[in-house]
């Protein structure tokens, strides 16, 4: 027997219309990339958005076309997703710091008929052209008296390309579960994989971060997202500021820690959210120049692990709250969210730090487990590690074109590649990656523990562990650093420093120093390329267990 | 082309996952029908549930079957909507203030198989359970040791019920949307009609309640819903509370301020839901005992307008900030809520209250509109008003056995019977029933307006204004009065008490007195018997313009 409830569709356009209807009047205010503050509202966002709309049928836009965008966080960017989802096309997001070759395998892979483009990136996609046979034309996010000589075939100014439209529109009645957005993961292994968003698995994700303890914006709010909608759709905050009905601060191009500043004082920002290197310019910026926060009370900070140091200048010196936040491309991306247990307000604050330096927990709709090699479930007591497996509507069910085969086991988790501990209250906190957790007499060391450790040595400049065979352990931590300029620090005096911040069998077998330490275009740390390099070396302990 | 998420359906049983395994420690304390007060966990109350649905399932309830539940707010009863959505079946909650020929219309229009009831009410059905063909059995929410004596046939106690299963069940694989609850409206006109709920549509209104600016529990909340889970799910608080992870204090059978006010202040409650006579009852105990409020910081008000009075008196003297609210049964119930949008909370105080006054707005996944007779959508200028229409997943589709027809236009809007204005900002405020609105010259008169400023007399007990026929302007209206006791007040004096107060063409045209004015079940005024009774009443206005 079916429930009696209405038909309504989970589609993205729902959440402008809402916010047009019920938030009308509220600001959308940019830095745009040409330089002025440009303002206006939810209402004048939403006509955009319904003329970028019909500009793409008129360009013979299909449902199900794939519309790539290379752009920042601006007005014209947020106009063009609603503008691409509205006609039942798929928004297909373009990281920047992406290789010249990366791109040009997304953009053809995804086989992207349009790209909406800022001015910054034109050279980009001009010197990769010649390869993007797919793409019928280029969409320059800007206006006439802005547009730049281009050697871009068939490029189109944007304002002119949406003035001979009206507005009157109304959005494709496409199926709930129907794409909506695309982006793909930069694996450190084979090809980028393309994460397919639908429409029901956004506008779900946007209700469950908008939840008083997740994300939890307000109409009240000012939020300035830092994370680029370029990464992991903004962490819905580009869907979920406008169903909250919240003030939206567009940061543009500029994201040094002056410009973010400015921001967040002229705009008075209480929520905003970004990868720690960007409030680690904010708070240098707010250091060197003697400035406090009016504000600002809350940033969720996620991307990659937050320092103990950001969370306590932030709560100390500025009277900030962090969210810790984790979640990856592949879960919409929001996981879990490190908000406070009844009592945890009144822990003591070295407590409560160490709390907050944990991942958090899971959202509604979002279901977490730790697991063992053999898919045994593990306890949750902050101290049993494992792969951390995750199932939800908004949670990756297969790549886009079946790339990589099926990521689900049998019971349809989605192994993250993360290694995580669960504490008694829920808590997560990631220990490693799968992949670089070091395996040794079956018990597994965390390399980012150890990295951790070894980097508070005021010599170390950047180290990374990674796990070399070895006859007796199968594996052993080594330690690889490259020194401050300058300093002359020994094998030993790093080694005894982790001594008593380590437990003893984590010690690593050997230190080496290097010049230099492979990154991706991300900037994370290439364990892969470490791993071949150091394929063949022999730890010292090896030839003695072997003796 | 269809994203690439998981299919992971919106099912009431996830719920209680969640607050299984992410706050598993919770608490759930409950005042007992027998007496005392009763503590466990979500862990607890979890594995109870999955003790529900396996001895519902050895009772050979069968998907989609209607299960009664007759019962206060307490952890039982709890347990018991989990356990009876948990096999596929559907919760029908009964509200006891029925009079008992409706709650045998009910029970065996909706063909309860079983009815889960507490000690209070067992009387009730005792005295109707012949005429309850349908009924198979009536489980007792009790132990052992509490059974009462009982003429009712098939009585099973709760606690044996359950004690012979070991909660090792995994919820039903339904449809999400399958039916899941099912509650009746007590309409003034015509047989109840059923409200069929799907696990789609409760499992997103629990998202959307959720939401930060609308109900906004978190885990570090502690939430007594005095609003019953018979009237319309508890404003979600069954679902929304476990889903944030909030402490859980239900009320059981007492409501009065003394009971209430205990329960606020040994379990901390910070956030509490109920109707304006429960929060009466409450402040005039505080009053009469010179008590404070420790821990409360914001209760929800609805079901019927808040009174300026109370929104002053919880502000300014309990520092407890007032959200109102408004919804029906047909909406699940929530429809919007009056929380601020930016810069309100620098309004003067005056201005403040006005506003809080209104119901609020609509919350992301309700659509809403104002329209005249003619279905032309009117301004949002907070002065137009006109018949109120929503839109949305957890809205009525049609009422359960297709009673009372289509209930929506062909745009899929559902009419509320309200009417309304919708001011710049999108905030809706009720002014009347569309049925009790007066319309003289095809202009409309707020029946509730005049009810309103006639109470303000200080010798009046109470208003109700209806419509009579007139030959000129088609309505006019007649105000009905019950004079305080002891009283002389006359036409003349309470007309003139209202001149300045309302516009000149809304002022009744006559006035009567009467020693009482009828009311429904749940206490409404019953404005079809009035009208009826003044059929054929006969205005001094009218024979003048006959003339």
């Amino acid at each position: 027997m079916q429930g009696l409830m209405q038909d309504w569709p989970l589609l993205v356009g729902k959440v402008f219309d809402h916010a047009n209807t019920a938030h009308g009047e509220q600001e959308i205010v940019t830095r745009t990339v040409e330089g002025p503050i440009h303002r206006y509202t939810y209402r004048d966002a939403y006509v955009r958005s319904k003329k970028v709309a019909q500009a793409l049928l008129k360009l013979g836009v299909k449902e199900g076309d794939r519309i790539g965008t290379l752009a920042w966080n601006t007005y014209r960017h947020l106009e063009s997703w609603y503008g691409i989802t509205g006609v039942g096309a798929v928004y297909h997001t373009l990281n920047p710091r992406l290789f010249a070759e990366q791109l040009v395998y997304i953009i053809t892979h995804a086989e992207d008929k349009f790209i909406f483009v800022d001015l910054t990136f034109v050279p980009i996609l001009e010197g990769i052209q010649d390869q993007l046979g797919c793409v019928e034309g280029y969409v320059i996010l800007t206006d006439e008296a802005s547009m730049p000589a281009t050697s871009l075939k068939n490029a189109i100014c944007y304002e002119g390309l949406i003035s001979d439209h009206d507005g009157d529109f109304e959005w494709a009645a496409v199926d709930e579960k129907a794409a909506c957005g695309l982006c793909y993961t930069s694996g450190t292994t084979g090809n980028p994989k393309g994460v397919l968003y639908s429409h029901r698995s956004n506008v779900l994700h946007t209700l469950a971060a908008n939840g008083a303890d997740a994300m939890g914006m307000r109409a009240a709010d000012s939020v300035l997202p830092v994370v680029p909608m370029f990464h992991a759709n903004a962490w819905t905050i580009a869907f979920s500021a406008p169903a909250a009905g919240s003030k939206l601060v567009m940061p543009g191009a500029n994201m040094d820690g002056e410009s973010i500043y400015e921001l967040l004082e002229n705009e008075q920002v209480t929520f905003s959210a970004a990868v720690p290197t960007v409030w680690l310019m904010l708070l240098s910026y707010l250091e060197d120049n003697d400035k406090t926060l009016s504000s600002l009370r809350r940033v969720a900070i996620g991307g990659s692990a937050c320092p103990q140091m950001m969370i306590e200048k932030f709560q100390k010196n500025y009277g900030v709250d962090v969210v810790h936040a984790w979640g990856m491309t592949e879960m919409s991306p929001i996981g879990t969210l490190c908000t406070f247990k009844p009592g945890m307000e009144k822990w003591p604050a070295e407590q409560q730090i160490q709390q907050k330096l944990k991942q958090g927990r899971a959202i509604f709709t979002v279901e977490m487990k730790i697991t063992d090699d053999d898919g045994k479930e593990l306890p949750h007591d902050g101290k049993a590690f494992g792969h951390l497996l995750v199932r939800g509507p908004a949670i990756v069910n297969g790549y886009f074109k079946g790339e990589g085969g099926d990521p689900l086991d049998t019971d349809s988790w989605f192994d993250t590649g993360d290694v995580a501990t669960i504490d008694e209250l829920g808590y997560m906190q990631i220990t490693d990656r799968s992949k670089d957790v070091i395996k040794s007499g079956g018990e597994w060391i965390s390399s980012i523990d150890l990295e951790n450790v070894a980097v508070g040595h005021p010599d170390v400049a950047e180290a990374a562990v990674i796990g070399v065979a070895h006859p007796k352990w199968d594996e052993r931590p080594l330690l690889i650093v490259v020194k401050r300029e300058g300093s002359e620090v020994t094998k030993d005096e790093i080694l005894s420093y982790m001594t008593d911040k380590i437990a003893k069998w984590w010690m690593p077998d050997d230190v080496v120093f290097v010049d230099e330490i492979p990154h991706t275009a991300t900037g994370k740390i290439q364990k892969m390329a470490l791993r071949e390099q150091f394929s063949s070396y022999e730890l010292p302990t090896a030839s003695q267990a072997a003796e």
